[in-house]
């Protein structure tokens, strides 16, 4: 029976390596966010019963698809230490939860709306790209940071001075921090946030004017930082590797210029043995 | 007769190569471009007779001009395989097709727009610009697939969420990622956006800043990884550019070195041999 | 009674530098910046007498700790030669005097919000970053002197022209550089700022247009300036650090070459001896 | 009197390199921009008269200062060899012109303007930059070329579809490319264009999304293509000066070795001499 649970372990792994199998698992994907984007028209509603069935069918192949990739391994623990197999794994189980109550429904929806993101988790170069993505991270932590003791200094300050002039955008710190999140991305910024708030306040340009400029300097900054850092890595490298071929080669020439040099010290003293001999009698 | 028709095919050469009749080729493009331009105007209706015939006497020449660049080749085949000259074709044929009922007119002056991208295929600067362009999509595509994911999984929910709110904005999966493109380009997205949705959801801000933070930092990402991209292609080409001066010279040195070592050897043995002959009588 | 001193300094230096205890002063400042915050919600005004107590504490704690700093230096104006410290010392002396008639709540408030930026003087990471950015403002400096320049010229031509079309906006010089950097951030440019014009001075959008190219233009050099500017630091770092281990490497090679030279010196004299002293005989 | 005039020059050419006589000019330009924005406010009209005179006290002083210019050259073409001294004399003559009629006092106030930009012209940090900036223009030129074809091109579609929806918008080919313009800015693009469009033709988002690709694609091949341009250039003068030294000390490496082999060769002569005159006797 042992010998038999190897063989079907091996026909599982063949289909989970097998190319035509990836893609048709992609193309399920693909359905799948289809059948999720179709659910958001209204006029499909006399579909909804077939619509059912397809995401029902798409629920149930993604389970068998998992549990062929489960089978596939030696031991079951090594499908667990793979992320990307974990977050496969939630997303399965999770739209296998029965939530039929009204109230239930539309959590699962939202629950099925991330079956999209197992693209991610089955092209390798997207998951190369995420990887970068979350590895530069750290980078820009104390960036941000600084940026929010920024927003949080303007944003307590507006809402000190302004909340008089309109409550909706300087009524408390949190607004304030959003109108002033709308400043940065110059939404409105001068219409709707800057002009009524100088009718009362003649001056507060200086206040809107040292916060555009202290957030794109500290971006600008942030930017040529960034820039630079990958830079030193990469120049970095380069020197290591245009080093390696040259500096052999010198001290392969070295090594010659070592021999020759013993050469000359044999012949050397094979001459002064010479003049010796030749003094001597 | 075959020396007549290769004598006209030398002259059609000739032509074709003359920068005078480039430039005039240029000249009538910017003719035909402004012809086009011109018919926009509605104040130039009483002109319209001398367009049609300005219109006519550019299509002819086109006709002419790409004969004569047809004429010019010794195979007729060797003109289509570049992909400059078959668009060119297109274009001039596309053109000769009469189109005379009113609906079609529309059709037809959207071809004539066209022939403007005939200067992309006249000047040579340009030609390298867009193959430069067109040489960059690859590197750019599974980022905008990630971006495509990320855009489909926020505009589900949105359509889910918010289609209570505003039914132009939220209605279905396609209209919600219209409107998350507007905020993606900051237009209106808080004023419009946003402030009307936080009426109803007073935590709709998550999903918008979320969205716009997670929109950024794939962009910056992207951004730095293509300078990154091109200046490792760069750095290795420099690296193999000014490795090959140096290590040329260190390689001949190393020759020279050897050669020395032959000499040296050839002297030693000699003196070993005068050893041998001093030591022996 | 100097030696008890010695012992209250040592013990204040290791608290001072203790871990726990910077985490408990970050900690500190963060609830005093929460504080600040929850002053901004009208709420919050039956929990005023505790917000009252609560700042009362921080204020006392913050007095305390900058006593204990200052204590742990050998010498008191060790402490002031540290821009951070007088910095932490100004904001701890300024929310000491006592400012409660009503008009100055809003000043002492204001005062308060800075211990916010004691986070920058206690995280040795944000210390660097703003220390980053400090160097980099000479380097913008004659870029925005430029760009004032500019925007002057285009005030002053503006301001001439347009008067009469919006006084809000080019009344006068000052209003109307504030309008230009409206323009320079897009922000509704078109719609409230050049449509407007145009129904007076049809060809105003030369005025616009070349504004936000120069502009443009400017601001993309000095980017690109920055990131050369940067470039050519990290290159001729980068040459020099490669530079030492290849060229100590080649020096050594002379070295060595030099002293085959005078070993071959000597022993062609010693040839030359050899043969004056065969052919003598 | 030709050692009269001589003195004279001498004193003028002292005068002008005076830096404190440069420090009062740049003063007096200031003096002369600040003077130029209060005629923008309507308060000033009672101290116009003392504007007035100030304006020909600045006049006067620049006149002045252009002739002592002049007076100190050897010859007097030799200044006007100089761009920046042209536009100097061009700026101070015309400010002479009397303009009095009420329609020509527009024309000499805008003039009086561009006399800002004489400090670009005194501070030579500004004319650097200001040269770096001509410099880069041709390496925009054929970018500028192909984002004009793309405009020209969608404005000419979208005047001959969309002229029903505005005419202010898409009237002709003219205030379609405005139109566009305020669409690359992204400003009122979704809510002021895109959609009351997208109410009379449903697919025109495919017109305004291939629009915006296009033009940011365009724009971040250019930026960088100039990176890559900027970096090229400079990592080939890198390699140029770190290869100086190198390259230098190899080829005096080869020299030394060679002046071994030349020595070696003597040697092996003389050893051979001595073979024979041993193997002779």
């Amino acid at each position: 029976m042992s010998t038999s649970l190897r063989t079907w372990q091996a026909r599982f792994e063949k289909l989970r390596s097998n190319k035509l199998f990836e893609t048709f698992v992609i193309a399920i994907i693909v359905v799948s966010a289809l059948v999720i984007g179709a659910r958001t028209y209204d006029e499909v509603s006399r579909f909804e019963q077939w619509l059912a069935y397809l995401d029902m069918a798409v629920t149930l192949f993604f389970l068998v698809e998992i549990l062929i990739r489960m089978a596939a391994e030696p031991r079951l623990r090594d499908f667990f230490k793979k992320g990307w197999n974990i977050f496969d794994f939630l997303i399965v189980t999770a739209s296998l939860i029965p939530m039929d109550e009204s109230e239930m429904v539309l959590l699962a929806r939202l629950l099925r709306i991330f079956r999209v993101l197992r693209l991610v988790s089955m092209i390798p170069e997207l998951q190369m790209l995420l990887s970068a993505l979350v590895k530069s991270i750290p980078r820009m932590g104390y960036v941000a940071l600084l940026m929010f003791i920024i927003f949080y200094i303007y944003a307590a300050i507006g809402s000190f001075l302004f909340h008089t002039v309109d409550e909706q955008l300087w009524g408390n710190i949190a607004l304030a921090m959003l109108t002033l999140f709308q400043v940065a991305t110059f939404e409105s910024w001068a219409t709707a946030v800057l002009y009524p708030t100088m009718e009362q306040f003649p001056y507060a340009w200086i206040y809107f004017l040292t916060f555009i400029f202290l957030n794109a300097f500290v971006f600008l900054n942030m930017m040529i930082g960034i820039v630079l850092d990958v830079m030193q890595k990469e120049s970095a490298q380069m020197a290591l590797d245009s080093g390696e071929g040259e500096e052999a080669e010198l001290s392969a020439l070295r090594g010659d210029v070592k021999s020759l040099k013993a050469q000359l010290d044999r012949m050397e003293a094979a001459l002064i043995r010479q003049d010796e001999g030749a003094g001597k009698p």
